[in-house]
C-alpha cells in the first residue's frame, strides 16, 4: 500500500503545524486511499520506523493541531551524510512512499535535494517552507516569519513606551545568524522618526562596537532614550561574527551543522558591559529575546496561519507529480504559493537587500514598507504627555 | 482654585494607565469644578512644576490612553528624603491640592506615607497599586500582575512545546527580587504533571546550584526535556541573592534605592555555564525574559484592565475624604477594591505563602489553584504525537 510521508525539521514556528495540516488535508483529498504517515523527529523517525498515522485525524483534530504552535511531529537538526541518505531512501521504499513532504528551512531543503539527487525510485521530494528568519531565497517571505516579527515589533514598541516614561538605553538581541529580517521588522511600526527601533544592527551591515556606542550616544542625547534591535549574528567588516570570538571563552558552542550556537546571552553580556562602560549613570538594559519570538502562543498572526496552511496544501498537491520547493510569491496584490526546483532554494541564504537600508543602522522607506506590508497594523498608542 | 493631583511611580505595567484613567474619570464625576493635574515623572514633576492638564481629556482620549501600556505620565524611581518631602508638601500647597493619588508599588506607597505623616495641610494621600511582582501586602493580587503573569505562562507553555519537539533544557529567568509570584504563575496552566514548568525557583525558597542541577538532571532523564522558571532574585540559605555575589564582577549595580539591579542576564550566564558543565551534550538554553513581560502590547488581560481601572476610580473617590492605600480584595467570589491605612502597605513586601509550595521547587495544588483563578485559561494545545 503506497504512502505519503510528512515530517518537520529545524526550529519551530508559531504556524508550522498549519503547514502540516494543510498537507494532510490536501493529500487526503487528492488520494483518499493513500496512507498518510508522519515521521517523528524528521528523518530520525524515517530511519527508525517511528511513524504515526496522520490520515486518521478528524477535521476537528486537524484544526486543533493546526492551531498549536511548534512542531507537532517533533523535529530534528540532523543533516544526513550520503550513507544515511541511502538508508533514508531505503526506508522510503519500504514505506512504498510516493511522496515525502519535509517542512523546514534551508537545511531541510538541503536534505531533500540530497535525497532527490540520489533517488532512483518513484518518490517525489517536496520542501514546504518555514522559518522565523525569513532567509529562504525565491520567497517574498516565509511562513512563520510574520508571527515572530510581530512578537519582536510588539516587544520593541512596548519597551519604547517604557523608556519614554523613564530615560535609558535598551538593546534587544534578536535571533538571526545571517539575515536581519526579524531584527529589522519592528521598523514597520515606526509612525514617527523618533519611534523605536532607533538603531538596527543586522548581519548584512558591518558591526563595530565603537560605532555602535557613538550612535547610541547621539540618539540618547537627542531623545533621552535609545531603543536598539540587534541581530545575534552581527559581524565585523571581515565578516567574523561578534559571537564567533566568544567561542574561545567556552560559552558559545557549535551545533551538528558546524554553526556557532549563539545562545545564552553572551553577546548580550558583552553589549551590556560596553554600555555600562560608556554610560555608567544611565539605565542600560540588554535583553536576549532568545526563543521567545519563535513559537509564542500569544502572538499567532492570522495571515501567517493562512499562508502556512496554503503552503502545506500546495506542497502535498504537487508532491503527487514532481519534486520541488514551495515558495511564497507576491505579485504586488496577493501572496500565493508556487513550486520551484529544489536546488534553487537548498543551501542558500537570503539576505536583506541593500535598498532596505538608509544607513548601516537605519532602514530606508523601502525597507520599512516591506515590513509594513507583512505585519499587522501597530495597535493604537496614545501618549500625549510623553 | 483647588486641584486634584495624580502621578505614576516605579516600573510600568500593561494596565497602569487604566488606573490613571479610572482616577481621572472618578475625580471629574465627583467634583466637575476641580482642576485635575498630572505630575510628569512622579514627584519630579511636582517639584519642578512640570504638570499637565488631565481634566480636559475627552472620553475618547481617556479610552485610548487607558489602553496604552506603560506609564503615560512618565515615571521615576526617586524616593524623597525629609527635606524633599517638605518641598513636595509646599508644591502641593501651591497647587491647592485637595488630593494626591500616586500610582505605584511598595516604594511609591512609602513615599506617600512619608508625605502623609509630615503633612499639616488638607491634602489627602492615596496610593493606587500597580506591580507585576504581586508583592504588595493586604492585596489578593495587584493590578498589572495578571497581564505580566499571562505573558510568562505563554512563554513557558510555548517553550515546553518546543522542547517536546526537540530534547533539551530551558531556563527562563523572570523578574522578581523578593517575591516569586511572577515566576510561579505558569503553574496555573499545568494540566498534566509532565507539563512545564517542571521546576520553579523563587526567592521564597533557598537556592543552591548543586540541588538545581540534580533536579534538572532527574527531570531531563525522565522526560527528555526540562523547562524551568527561575526568579532573578533566587538566594542561598543565608538569604544572599545569587546575583548579589555578581556585584563584585562590576556587572551588577545598585539603583537609587540601594537595590541590586539584576539586569543584563548575568544570572542567566552563570546558570548557562553551570548547565553546560553538567550537560555538555544537551541543548541547554537560558533566556532572561527581562523587561518583556511587564508592559507587553500583545498580552493585556481584560480582567487586569478592568481591575486596574476600578482601583484608580476608588482611589480618586476616597481621596476626597481620607488618605490610604487601595487594595484588591477577594471574597471567594469577586475581586473588589478597598481602602486600608497607608502604613499597612508602605515598605512591606508580600511573599508567596509557604502553602503554595509542595517542595522547594514545585508548587502545591493550592499554589496552582491561586494562579489558575487569576490567569485566563490555557489556550487549547493538541499534541497527540509528542
Amino acid at each position: 500500500m503506497s504512502s505519503f510521508i510528512i515530517a518537520q525539521g529545524g526550529g519551530p514556528t508559531a504556524v508550522i503545524n498549519q503547514t502540516l495540516c494543510g498537507a494532510i488535508a490536501a493529500a487526503r483529498e487528492l488520494d483518499p486511499s493513500i496512507r498518510i504517515l508522519g515521521a517523528r523527529h524528521g528523518i530520525r523517525g524515517l530511519l527508525s520506523g517511528d511513524v504515526v498515522d496522520l490520515g486518521g485525524l478528524s477535521t476537528d483534530q486537524l484544526l486543533r493541531l493546526g492551531n498549536t504552535p511548534n512542531s507537532g511531529l517533533g523535529s530534528t537538526r540532523d543533516k544526513p551524510d550520503p550513507d544515511r541518505c541511502d538508508a533514508i531512501l531505503e526506508a522510503l521504499e519500504r514505506f512504498e512512499a510516493r511522496a515525502f513532504v519535509y517542512i523546514g528551512g534551508n537545511d531541510t531543503a538541503g536534505t531533500l535535494e540530497l535525497l532527490r539527487a540520489r533517488s532512483t525510485g518513484a518518490c517525489r521530494f517536496v520542501h514546504a517552507p518555514k522559518t522565523i528568519d525569513n532567509d529562504l531565497v525565491e520567497n517574498d517571505h516565509v511562513p512563520g516569519f510574520i508571527s515572530a516579527a510581530t512578537f519582536v515589533a510588539q516587544a520593541i514598541a512596548s519597551v519604547d513606551l517604557d523608556f519614554r516614561a523613564m530615560p535609558g538605553i535598551y538593546v534587544a538581541i534578536v535571533m538571526g545568524r545571517h539575515a536581519g529580517f526579524l531584527t529589522a521588522a519592528p521598523a514597520a511600526w515606526q509612525s514617527d522618526p523618533d519611534d523605536a527601533p532607533h538603531l538596527v544592527y543586522t548581519p548584512e551591515q558591518p558591526f563595530g562596537l565603537e560605532r555602535f556606542l557613538g550612535e547610541v550616544e547621539a540618539v540618547y542625547a537627542r531623545l533621552g532614550r535609545c531603543v536598539v534591535a540587534m541581530s545575534e549574528g552581527v559581524q565585523d567588516e571581515a565578516g567574523t561574527a561578534f559571537a564567533e570570538a566568544l567561542l574561545k571563552t567556552g560559552l558559545a558552542d557549535r551545533d551538528q551543522h558546524g554553526n556557532v550556537q549563539l545562545s545564552g546571552g553572551d553577546l548580550g553580556l558583552e553589549i551590556q558591559r560596553a554600555l555600562k562602560g560608556r554610560f555608567p549613570k544611565a539605565r542600560a538594559r540588554v535583553d536576549t529575546l532568545g526563543y521567545l519570538p519563535r513559537g509564542f502562543l500569544g502572538v499567532i498572526d492570522p495571515v501567517d496561519r493562512a499562508e502556512a496552511h496554503a503552503a502545506g496544501a500546495l506542497a502535498a498537491r504537487r508532491a503527487f507529480e514532481e519534486s520541488g520547493s514551495v515558495v511564497l510569491t507576491h505579485d504586488g496584490q496577493r501572496t500565493l504559493p508556487a513550486l520551484v526546483p529544489l536546488d534553487r532554494v537548498a543551501g542558500r541564504t537570503r539576505h536583506m537587500p541593500q535598498e532596505f537600508f538608509a544607513g548601516q543602522s537605519t532602514l530606508s522607506e523601502r525597507g520599512r514598507g516591506y515590513f509594513r506590508r507583512l505585519l499587522p497594523s501597530r495597535p493604537d498608542l496614545y501618549t500625549p504627555f510623553l
